[in-house]
């Protein structure tokens, strides 16, 4: 008994994701008729998670809040971090600036101008100590957003518990850390891949040993997806990276379930909502059979994927920038119903500068509206038995799957790097999407459509002009205080552990406490392991 | 197989929906396994239309996009009209003023101060033809909200048309026109219950005949949601009045299925994003089987549940406005995820005045996102088969249910408004919210938490100074041009029709196209009709 048919849609309009998946009109229960409750999608907390990581989800612990903060001299990012704090954020996530996170220090030639503009600028023990003044480490739980300098700025947040009287049995946190998304999608790094693998099995196997509370990498697709990538190719080469990691430090002999359950993910949220909300649900089930059936772990902790999200940059447009306020709130919430146990939400003018405090607190704003308007946290996985959701989650899953077979079949994901396979999907896949943006076929409302004249008059950040000349008179004056001798056999040790193949994080927290910097510690690798080109333009 | 429990919620925690609903901590397949598919949740387009009035849903057509908009003179309404439609909006909305909606025109003492004030003046067809000048009635739809006086502002709108040279059978639209939810919930009226709704089944019978583009009635929840109600009484009250007109239509001989299609909807979209979409599923499929079941309507037409949607005025903050964009943004998801077939998103800057250009840019902005960039409008009901989203359905249709078993218990609508006893449940709900946000168990952002020292430095709307002054001028001016006969004549015809039960909107139309006004129409009302009082101030 149906009512008259309305108009239908013109029959050479595709309706996709905007990973170009192809959506059905309606889905219906036939489209999960393969699916078995508890086999297949479990309750929340029970193997294979689809449902989330844990029984009581958002009842016993909200995800933690964390806004992305770091610009200027770690004075001035020390100041956001504590208003943060105050605005009732709930864990800390440092942004470092490009020489911090190159390795160069901030009296480096080739950082010039670059200081302190993108994050914070921090090139030794000292900066370290300023960033977190008033900040006990046991009391907070920090990101640290680097990835070729991260063992350096983690020997670095240890010193500093060390030097505040905290036993790195109680610092809690996550650095990035996650080189081979380096290689394929956000291209910054100093070694090559395999060094690179190397010296985070040292940090994996040191926090293993010494800091069971810090998570020592967390397995991006945030960057696979900003460089372009569909949603299906962020769940399938991030899960890849973990495996690589995974493999690594278990030919180093570590026992999986020694290091598994600290592992740590971070997913980009983009614009479509229900392919978003089944990414998440995908990569939590994929990620358990991986580690129970792949790798054998025993460990229920080990098969947990927990994870970081961030609403995606990319999506966001200089143009109309109140629209994203809007944008950041449905991908958050997105974030929120696909299980995310962690979550930065972008600010309004992030296309523009970096975040002003009124825009930063909007976008902290829209997390706790979720979280205390919404309703959302009632329950564990609302969507969960959607038609659509579990026929969504159940093809991102097969389709990356199929892309981890791929990975398998050429021997590796660092062998898969070495072949540019990764990094050419991603370039395809981002050239079919401006492609689609070119046409019209795909939308971004302000940019290709829906287009007003307009003047902008947000207020931005400014970062002081003087930043650059301070802390470049800091660091030099830093180098000059220190004793020589301690300098030299400090690095002295890190470089011969990194030419034998001894955990580097030992000497490494020994030689910034002795006052070597970012730039000294990286040179040794430079050095050591060598630098990598990238293989598309040698 | 289960990971180890986390931290369990406070025992004493309460999770409740916002209109403190228990929701479960989580939701399966044994809590829809009383649901058949086909019988209780169905296709989209097929009865009971749980799933959305049409089959292809928004690859069809998406929702309309119309924004409430009028302020100051008829030419300034006029203005954002056409800066509206340059933007993509796909329908009008008219906001009258407070003296036209309650049938007083600019000149009267009554009017003092509030001309053009909170919408657009309108006294004479003179100031309808400035309105809408440059728009052609055939090539938009309009929706007027307007009650107490909706019959008059028709019946100008009608000769409006004729005067354009189009017919009224192209003529499409929807007036508000719901004075039982007046009586129940927003308190404005002229004339008691009984007559008022004559007048209405007058407007019905009359568009059944001569304008079938056109909702002679939109039965609107929104108003009731906004005095404070839960979300199952804004339905049960909603579909109650609904009732009621369709019982009276029926009494006067009108077919069920003659009229029943052009019946319209307009509920509130508040915060708690699953009760809201539960709520949209619930309203068709209950409104189809009391069309079907209990009128015995033949045609499927008449069983569907069109809707439009406004998000909640009474969520938005004046603190820290910026947040009222990410709540519009969740709301509107809701409605859309719900199968709304028409929109309004509020406004940032509404709970300070009148919506800025800006302000109600982002917001019309924020649906084409929604339709745009958020792949939502792919497939039709994405949520539905959601064990939660089923199971609140099925649970808001039952307690809307029981509401509707004690209003006919009562004697229906009327006689239960004249007990006070929707007015009484929709109190008491709004007394055991405030109470709930004075204890802290619920929670505004920015209101009873999250509060921050601000200064708000929007730019709002400001009314021209001498709006009222030059709408005086020209409603003396008009009614000195008049022919007095054919005034006298039109009026004298209007109240003939009144006294004797005979159809009004013919004379109306006649009255108005020979100068008559909106007050002096209403006058007639409050001679022939009587004043209605409110029977808790009696």
């Amino acid at each position: 008994m149906t009512a008259p048919a309305r108009k239908a849609p013109p029959p050479e309009r595709r309706f996709t994701t905007i990973s170009d998946m192809e959506i059905e009109a309606v889905y219906g229960p036939a489209d999960i008729a393969d699916s078995e409750y508890d086999e297949d999608i479990g309750n929340p907390g029970e193997y294979p998670f689809t449902r989330g990581a844990y029984p009581t989800m958002y009842r016993g612990k909200l995800w933690t809040m964390r806004q992305f903060a770091g610009f200027g001299t770690p004075e001035d990012t020390n100041k956001r971090f504590h208003y943060l704090l105050g605005q009732g954020q709930t864990g800390l996530s440092t942004a470092f600036d490009m020489p911090t996170l190159m390795g160069y220090d901030a009296d480096h030639e080739r950082s010039l101008g670059e200081v302190g503009r993108e994050g914070v600028s921090v090139s030794s023990l000292a900066d370290m100590e300023i960033l977190f003044d008033g900040i006990r480490l046991d009391q907070v739980t920090t990101s640290m957003t680097v990835n070729c300098s991260a063992s350096i700025l983690l020997a670095m947040y240890f010193a500093l518990a060390e030097k505040q009287g905290v036993s790195l049995e109680k610092v809690g946190g996550t650095i990035q850390n996650d080189m081979l998304k380096e290689f394929t999608a956000q291209k910054e790094w100093i070694s090559p891949p395999r060094p690179s693998v190397r010296v985070i099995v040292d940090m994996i196997e040191y926090c293993a040993e010494h800091a069971p509370r810090w998570h020592p990498v967390s397995i991006s697709g945030y960057h696979i997806r900003e460089a372009g990538s569909t949603a299906v190719q962020e769940l399938a080469f991030t899960l890849g990276d973990g495996i690589c990691y995974v493999q690594a430090a278990i030919e180093r002999g570590l026992d999986v379930d020694s290091f598994a359950p600290r592992l740590s993910f971070f997913f980009n949220v983009h614009n479509d909502f229900l392919e978003e909300i089944a990414k998440f649900r995908a990569a939590r089930r994929m990620w358990a059979k991986i580690m129970r059936e792949r790798f054998g772990a025993k460990n229920p902790r080990s098969w947990l994927l927990r994870t970081h999200a961030q609403t995606a940059g990319c999506s966001l447009t200089a143009q109309q920038p109140l629209n994203n306020v809007a944008r950041v709130a449905i991908q958050a919430l997105a974030a929120v119903l696909g299980g995310t146990n962690s979550l930065h939400t972008n600010s309004m003018d992030e296309t523009l500068a970096l975040p002003s405090e009124p825009a930063v607190l909007a976008a902290l704003r829209t997390q706790q509206i979720i979280a205390e308007e919404t309703g959302v946290i009632n329950t564990a996985d609302p969507l969960g038995g959607s038609y659509a959701i579990e026929a969504l989650t159940d093809r991102l899953e097969r389709e990356a799957f199929e892309y981890i077979d791929k990975i398998d079949e050429l021997g590796g994901m660092i062998a898969a790097i070495d072949e540019g396979f990764p990094q050419r999907e991603i370039a395809e896949a981002s050239y079919h999407f401006q492609q689609q943006l070119d046409s019209g076929e795909k939308i971004m409302v302000g940019v290709n459509d829906y287009v007003t004249e307009e003047e902008i008059s947000l207020e931005l950040l400014r970062i002081p002009q003087d930043v650059e000349r301070r802390q470049v008179e800091r660091v030099r004056a830093h180098k000059a205080a220190r004793t020589a001798s301690a300098v030299e056999e400090g690095l002295r040790a890190v470089r011969d552990a990194a030419a034998v193949d001894r955990n580097l994080m030992p000497p490494m927290i020994d030689a910034v406490k002795a006052g070597c910097t970012v730039g000294e510690i990286s040179d040794i690798f430079r050095d050591v392991f060598g630098v990598y080109r990238d293989p598309a333009l040698v």
